[in-house]
């Protein structure tokens, strides 16, 4: 029996809350299948796992059961986001890492598109007006010409762009280092130039991953370069925004709204007063899971892994230095 | 002094309630202004004007004024649905009627796409959670592929059939006629293919005119026609409505969700069970009202009124048969 015939071992790490994820049942014609769901089920799995597919990225029991990871080449996230994945360990091993970049982008995009016009329209206060039963007529917005920043010119960051630029917006991007010409954004400016393109956007869009460069990036500085006017929409990840800070902003109204799918705490304390806050959409994480996400992520890994078993360059490989992959 | 000289005389018919036009004031410098809020000051105005501007198009006092059109030569509405102007007198008479169109096409258009995303994306539900800071991850839908079937392909049918095409949705369209070819829509079909085609989309757009061939057309046959999943929107007229139908549609789940900008009566009347039906977003006649929008009305009639009175044809002149401009 030589090696491309051999099952590899893959250890699949669900929340202990979730469903064996649909889609992946061929799978087990293809290696054998370990599953885990928290950090004792993982310790007990890893020995002897070539592959490990993490699901969740709420929790992180990898930095426990990691010591016992003896055989280890090959992690895939089935998430955008690396960060809960990328523990000091991994990121200093030579473990490959590889992410779901691709199956969240349009509808991540469709969400940002969705939670402008639903701004600029304003069906928030029409939708407080028909609770009280209320004719209201009122002039709203035209989301035609006005301009969208969005930070992160990866994968996601460019679906947005694509599609809010077919609508007529003008849309910029902020990236680690700035180009003049961009298939996507009419420019892309660098890190640097990022509080004087806050001073110029209608839309401010974080899309960007959570890295050592982006933690933080959004506090009251950034919330006082923005227009008063401005819609803040957060679909990357928490703690790239002091909740804070926006949250004072908000209430000073420094900035006119926000639209946010993910929190610096998930889930949003009950308590939370953003939640209570008429001028802000919360939703649960949710930005990029379409109806049929997980079967798309199940059949995206198990692509890769044909790949990787014909012995093949795999795809989404994640730069551990940058924390996402490059090249987009 | 010759003709072009003369200074016409123009009545500007305005709601009770509502202000001057902002940006008619050039109009004293090119006419003898009179100004009409009702009926009887109509009736003072009318003798020698040759044109009348009709802000109001809620309100019937023209066709108790009308015997007093001595020398009316040209009524301009201010409005993309001419029909409470279109009154009998208007329509066998020879004076020409012209209308907005063009201003309202893109802001109704964005309205369209926004209620298109809000539905898909559940944001209704998202902040119906907000409302009680409930946490709850759901997957939704996506826009991409998704059929919308869009009645009335005229100014502002196609513009929405443009602007939900730009983002990869698949747009067919309703006219009088139907066409396989088509610079906007994915095909045309003609009205008697209404009921199928609304077998087939996802979302379905009213953005016809009230004419007598459009009076009543969606009632519960045509409800009945649609998908239990289907999205109704409803920004043309709301007599083209049977009120009552989409009330027992959407209560018996015959269609999912409706967004409604015009109604059969307006206001809606406060004890409307519209009101409290939580898969209905309501709002108040203003989905093309964007902030200046009375200002680029006073401009397109002003540039109407200087072709007029250098003798050069007017644009937007309604087909009085019709009922709204041809050739879009």
């Amino acid at each position: 029996m030589n090696d491309a015939d051999r099952k590899p071992v893959v250890t699949v790490l669900t929340a202990p809350d979730e469903d064996t994820p649909p889609g992946l049942e061929p799978l087990s014609g293809l290696a054998e299948v370990r599953w885990a769901r928290d950090a004792e089920s993982l310790a007990g799995a890893l020995p002897g796992s070539e592959v490990l597919v993490v699901t969740d990225f709420r929790t992180g029991v990898l930095g426990h059961a990691w010591p016992k990871a003896d055989k280890l080449r090959w992690i895939h996230a089935t998430s955008a986001g690396v960060d809960a994945v990328l523990i000091p360990e991994v990121r200093e091993s030579d473990v490959v890492l590889t992410n779901a970049q691709g199956i969240f982008n349009r509808s991540i995009a469709e969400y940002v598109l969705g939670a402008i016009l639903m701004w600029v329209k304003d069906f928030h206060g029409s939708l407080r007006l028909q609770q009280k039963h209320q004719w209201k007529h009122r002039d709203t917005g035209r989301a035609l010409g006005e301009r969208v920043l969005v930070v992160g010119a990866g994968a996601i960051g460019r679906e947005i762009a694509r599609v809010t630029a077919a609508i007529g917006m003008e849309v910029h991007g902020i990236a680690r280092e700035g180009r003049d010409s961009d298939p996507d954004f009419r420019a892309v400016h660098g890190n640097d130039a990022l509080h004087e393109q806050l001073s110029l956007a209608d839309h401010v869009v974080v899309a960007a991953p959570l890295t050592s460069g982006t933690r933080g990036m959004f506090d009251a500085r950034a919330f006082e370069a923005m227009r008063e006017s401005a819609l803040f929409i957060n679909i990357g990840r928490g703690p790239i925004v002091c909740t804070d800070d926006l949250v004072g902003a908000l209430r000073r109204k420094r900035i006119a709204g926000a639209a946010l799918d993910v929190f610096e705490e998930e889930p949003l304390p009950p308590e939370h007063p953003l939640w209570a806050m008429d001028n802000v959409l919360i939703t649960a994480h949710m930005a990029g899971d379409f109806i049929g996400w997980r079967a798309a992520l199940s059949e995206q890994f198990l692509e890769n892994l044909a790949r990787w078993q014909r012995g093949e360059e795999l795809f989404n490989v994640v730069d551990k230095e940058l924390g996402y992959v490059p090249g987009n």
